[in-house]
């Protein structure tokens, strides 16, 4: 009868929350830090390559793997689909929640301190790999000098909101630069995955064309949603309005736009960030993300911790895997700091201190880094060494954050 | 690299939403029937026996078939999981709405409400099976004796507060009623998946066995709720108040105990729907209830949609289907008008209007029967035939209530 499968799924969906949800707590109450650590530590402890080994059941705290169905080539992971589901509400909640206008006024400050925060840490990640693992190739270089240009949102406002610190001119400069980033770094994100499946092959033109198609779409959404946004609400959600579902129409529009982003070749967070951003502009924003907020809680830490759930701890204990993380760790953070605290002060007018919290603050690459690294390593351009190291990368960087800001933010009272 | 696989399972699952989404609303606005009435019909539209099927992939408005993975006999629906994810959220929702002290106090009158409600429907819908179905046996004839016991509480409870009578004796009657109904006619489920798996072998002693530990499990379920509530709220709930993911934590133990009575041959929305009447004793009801309705509003309607796609509307128009359809039609409401309006009258002492409000408010079938239906169509102990004419008792009961019960309304004005 096979109903028993089924079962096994729901307690697999149910235990990799669990998890997800004592490792949030225990990182947030005894560590300190954000719950999304504790989300990534749990899936790690849970994996197929540690404790889920133990039960040795296909199902339960495994990833379900069926190989070629559906005429595909490589493995199925059926319970991917969830994490995907997961990761589209994310990234839509995020959207949701952006302030479109201020996302606006600091545009230019932002905009450099994320393009200096791109640049560097991408260069560095390009280069560290090319010398340390030249088996790779280039698709693989390109994605972990993409994954170092990754700065989490999510952490950063986190940071500073528990630290009081997120209206002052520093606190709205890293907020800017970090939506901008996570947008570049998304394009840049669909680009190498494109890459990826094209073979690894470098066609300078198909990436310049990928990025303008992927730009332009993402533009013409961002266009669509806050000029159109009195049409958006009128056509769109109005008629939802009276049988108290206008959320959750949204909330499948948002679903609607990242599949569609995949037909140009953009990953679906894109789409699913640019819908979220889209529906931020209309007078609905509020009760949008009131009702969206609950389901990305419930959901996204099963993202995060079956993320974690792909790391093989074993193989991080590889030297070669050690080397990596420890330079790409170093150059990550040395990365960030330099590369957004120079446009802080130059293009932002910030003082020293000031600039120097902007750096630091870019320096987390938490859930996003982690989006990149897992992108790269489900379309097997990254190895689980590099993979490991990238998430290495992610984990240290999100721990050293409030430690290397504490004594900045002693130094500059807020002054807002 | 195959992600293209998992994008087409993002756009499934966003179509089938709108699909539900779209007819829900038709239903509501334009023909004045609950949404769920729209949801299913949508399911049956997209399905892949109509329009799913022009379509002609595997995986979009399709079930993602996949034959023997993991060692399984027959077949794999990729998107059923996510359709019992739907319903465990469902079911727990519907447990944590529930109000236990007046579940209490109406126990005697609902208890007999129900019981009759459950007798007469069951003996019409196993003898008729028998007569006109004999092919499909004692397991089959159980299944569709099983679904015309059902009562949904959801649509009853709905149908009560459109026409403001939800507080009258009548009305606290049939939610009593319709609420243990329900946990008996689950328990009855559990007894005949139970018969499927086991070949349909008539065990008397088995299925008393199944019926004994099915109730000791629940009732003692329901009374660790009940007694030891501030423990629950103590250990469970309070822990993690403050990261304010305690309605998470609460439909996560939902889950697990969804899971754990499946081990005692339970169907996992019996431990879905007590771990949620377990909540509804504690002091967090209302917030659990709050933060787990929008992603009971978000995943519900998948699970609608999804069970009307398992519809062939091809096999409903023979002749044979036909005919099954309308003797359990009108078995179904004759059977619960008469079961029902009875012991109404008799052991909850009304008057013969207010009996036969009770005893008409009792007929929609709704989820619960399709539930039923399918378990039993997914257990293979019904055919298509069967499986249709449930669906279309489910579907007809439905729409028919409201009509019948707008005369006997306006005979009784309300005195609550």
């Amino acid at each position: 009868m096979g109903l028993e499968i089924y079962f096994k799924f729901i307690l697999s969906f149910a235990l990799i929350l669990l998890a997800a949800r004592l490792g949030g707590e225990v990182a947030e109450r005894y560590l300190k830090q954000p719950a999304v650590l504790g989300e990534l530590l749990a899936g790690i402890i849970i994996s197929p390559f540690a404790l889920g080994g133990l039960i040795g059941d296909p199902i339960i705290l495994n990833f379900a793997t069926i190989p070629n169905p559906f005429g595909l080539e490589g493995e199925f992971h059926v319970m991917e689909i969830i994490s995907e589901i997961a990761v589209v509400v994310l990234l839509f909640v995020a959207g949701v929640e952006t302030d479109v206008r201020s996302f606006l006024r600091y545009g230019l400050a932002g905009s450099a301190v994320a393009f200096g925060g791109l640049v560097l840490p991408f260069a560095f990640g390009f280069l560290a790999t090319m010398l340390l693992a030249p088996d790779v190739g280039m698709t693989g270089w390109l994605f972990i000098g993409a994954t170092l240009t990754a700065t989490s949102i999510g952490l950063t406002v986190r940071i500073l909101m528990d630290m009081g610190q997120l209206l002052t001119p520093e606190g709205t400069t890293i907020l800017v630069g970090a939506v901008i980033d996570d947008i570049i770094g998304i394009v840049i994100l669909s680009a190498v995955i494109f890459m990826a499946r094209t073979g690894g092959a470098i066609n300078v033109l198909q990436i310049i064309k990928v990025f303008a198609i992927g730009f332009a779409v993402w533009f013409a959404l961002l266009i669509i949603g806050v000029r159109f946004r009195k049409y958006i609400s009128k056509i769109l959600l109005n008629p939802f309005k009276r049988s108290g579902t206008m959320p959750i129409v949204a909330i499948i529009i948002g679903f609607i736009i990242a599949y569609l982003v995949t037909l140009v070749n953009l990953h679906p967070v894109v789409g699913a960030y640019v819908a979220g951003l889209m529906f931020a502009a209309t007078a609905e924003k509020g009760e949008i993300a009131e009702k969206a907020r609950p389901i990305m809680l419930f959901l996204a830490p099963f993202f995060f911790a079956y993320l974690g759930m792909q790391v093989d701890v074993r193989l991080l204990a590889t030297p070669m895997a050690a080397i990596l993380a420890v330079v790409l760790i170093v150059l990550a953070i040395v990365g960030k700091v330099v590369g957004s605290a120079i446009p802080a002060k130059f293009v932002g007018k910030l003082s020293n201190s000031r600039a120097m919290i902007v750096g630091i603050g870019m320096v987390p690459r938490g859930e996003v880094g982690l989006i990149i690294a897992g992108a790269g390593f489900l379309a097997g351009a990254i190895n689980r060494d590099l993979f490991g190291a990238a998430v290495a990368v992610s984990i240290v960087t999100t721990l050293v954050t409030p430690t290397m800001l504490k004594p900045f933010l002693k130094r500059t009272p807020a002054k807002s």
